[in-house]
């Protein structure tokens, strides 16, 4: 270790897709936390699971979550690993399991929404493991430009549907949705599934309309290695594994099994605890600059100055989403052309403006401007948008 | 933040077991990595897992991995999430489905050895996912307080069997096999699986007689939340989705399909690439101090010195498993009259000796010494207990 490191750092400006930029205040103060926790002498991550320390962790970031974002007594709050792509799995598995237990024995279907690169993800996993599966609306064809009115949707086969899945924010493609369906199109007993893995916290969101909410961390406000769910109680029972096998239903991971990770208040296996401190941290200090009204409206002014930037030059710079109404506040995607995309990361890179690369799947720019990212860092990238443009369009 | 903090700490003598102790100066390194990493201005958590530097973090752990345990070319190593429980459920969803791709179409069934709480749990999970198991072995009516000869084993169906599951150590219980089965018991063609979750890299392995080790990373060499997989490369092809349909497997989730995992190095989904960095500077420097020969011998010094104190007074202290020989090196469980636990406890604490209760299941006391634990740690630990019998008996 050398003695010239310090704990210090430039404040960043990067627009890194995930896993990405976290407040500097917060890893400096988990930087100690994972040497010496609370003066104990030992750091967060080398305690057990099932210990005081731990479980005040646990609990507080439940809380904490809870308080953000207005979590009614309804809904329980939980921690698994694997990331939203294991989500995918456990959501389908657990709720049709679920389904099972409120229609006794019935085998739901699930009605997805593909919408971007993570919802088709996720239909094609539930279909993978064999469940039922009702794509209800999918603008693969128009390469998720858009996301069509509730009213162009097929409609759901309200007697058989366990949930419609949508994803909230689509990070690759840079749509999001700003609005729920309203009762005219999800039928009453269907239940409302989002995918909030890169927009989570950056925006109210009234949480007794969903039955599940899940979001991995690491994009817009935590490490790799954590995944959040905010579940509906009545979600959460399940039928025997007995019962599920007379059905013909899988049973899920026992890892990934709703019921047992509830009761074990999210240490049924061994809960990163180092990754949920920094969770904690996280939204500490959300709460502590204003929750979750304040950072809506920072994200949406960060929204508007880069997004008013670019459409100033439409003949240079391309929106891949034409609705203007969907457009992410959090993945702005956009292009210019071709031949002038290494000149603007080269020119942007000089400035220290960085990870502004469009998925790799996708191609062109893409500035993620998640809740670390400041208003200071989006100001810079606005004032370089408008200034390449003026000098090569 | 307090400016009052420091990354320095008091050497821990912390024997509790798990996530258990890891090197001081491995966390110190680490927490500049997680706000600068190599002077990029960003930490190793907020960078993307397909970035040059994860990717390099992943391949360097990789070969560090590989240099320790001196795994051959016939073995991949890889990483997800999920800890050793997620480990019970892949294991037995991917070596069935390679079974059935290496005997077309055919179903194979698992032995699992029952020698303790994990193994237990492991072949549980086996049998709830619906897979076809055979126990060889079960030792818990003695309350697992030996590792049977082989000889003693139920013959394995050498037929339709996929693989053998042991626990090669026993956290709960305190038993480590010392020598693995030979082909008088074993048939060829049935495949070796340990979970060495708390003890690898704990000791020499032939990795060539194994078809997959797995093992969490949060007892012996890193944070939670990374599990290691080392596995022999014919046993990761397997049969396609439909193919596995047609036969009645199961498919794994898809974060957990080992050709998925292992095509995208470790990749598939997010991995947590601080975890993962943690474990290379842990390798790291067990290379730099002499490697598996040099930390086999530290712990087998430790392990012989505090066992020989515990048995110096048997009438005072008592070693549930019975037969020295298959005594873990790690996790040293014991007893002593249950009307002196909570003395024990506290004076054990007031001489800055933590971490010594037993698990909730078994009760006593256990003394994890994993390779972070220090030889100075366990004489002081040594010297407490020698002192405690004295005062005591």
């Amino acid at each position: 270790m050398s003695e010239f490191k310090t704990l210090d750092r430039e404040e960043p400006n990067y627009f890194g897709a995930g896993p990405a930029l976290l407040p500097t205040s917060v890893l400096q103060e988990a930087a100690y936390d994972l040497i010496n926790y609370e003066q104990q002498g030992l750091g967060i991550g080398e305690i057990s699971h099932r210990s005081k320390p731990a479980i005040k962790v646990i609990d507080e970031t439940k809380a904490n979550l809870a308080k953000v974002l207005n979590i009614p007594d309804t809904h329980e709050v939980f921690f698994m690993q694997g990331g939203g792509t294991s989500g995918f799995s456990s959501i389908v598995y657990n709720l049709i399991a679920n389904y099972a237990k409120r229609h006794p024995g019935k085998v739901g279907k699930a009605a997805y929404a593909v919408t971007g690169s993570w919802s088709k993800k996720s239909a094609e996993e539930a279909v993978r493991l064999g469940f039922d599966v009702d794509i209800v609306v999918n603008t693969k064809a128009n390469k998720f430009d858009d996301i069509p009115p509730y009213s162009e949707w097929k409609a759901i086969d309200k007697e058989n549907t366990a949930y419609l899945y949508v994803c909230d924010n689509e990070t690759v493609n840079g749509n999001e949705f700003k609005d729920i369906p309203t009762s005219e199109y999800l039928p009453e007993g269907v239940e409302l599934v989002a995918d909030m893995s890169s927009n989570i916290l950056s925006k109210k969101v009234d949480v007794s309309k969903y039955g599940v909410i899940m979001a991995g961390a690491q994009k817009n406000i935590g490490l790799a290695g954590l995944t959040i769910y905010i579940v509906k109680k009545s979600l959460i029972e399940q039928p025997t594994d007995d019962e599920l096998k007379s059905y013909g239903i899988p049973r899920v991971p026992i890892a990934f099994h709703f019921p047992s990770v509830v009761a074990n208040n999210s240490a049924y296996n061994t809960i990163p605890i180092f990754t949920c401190h920094i969770l904690k941290l996280v939204t500490a200090r959300l709460i502590e600059k204003g929750g979750i009204e304040y950072i809506q409206k920072v994200n949406e002014e960060k929204a508007q100055l880069l997004y008013a930037a670019l459409t100033k030059y439409p003949n240079f710079y391309k929106l891949p989403i034409v609705n203007p109404k969907v457009r992410s506040n959090m993945n702005v995607v956009f292009t210019l052309p071709k031949d002038l995309e290494d000149k603007f990361i080269q020119e942007a890179t000089a400035k220290n403006l960085t990870g502004l690369k469009g998925h790799r799947s996708v191609g062109g720019m893409r500035a993620s401007i998640y809740n670390a990212v400041t208003l200071e860092s989006v100001q810079l990238l606005v004032a370089f948008v408008t200034e390449f443009a003026e000098a090569n369009q």
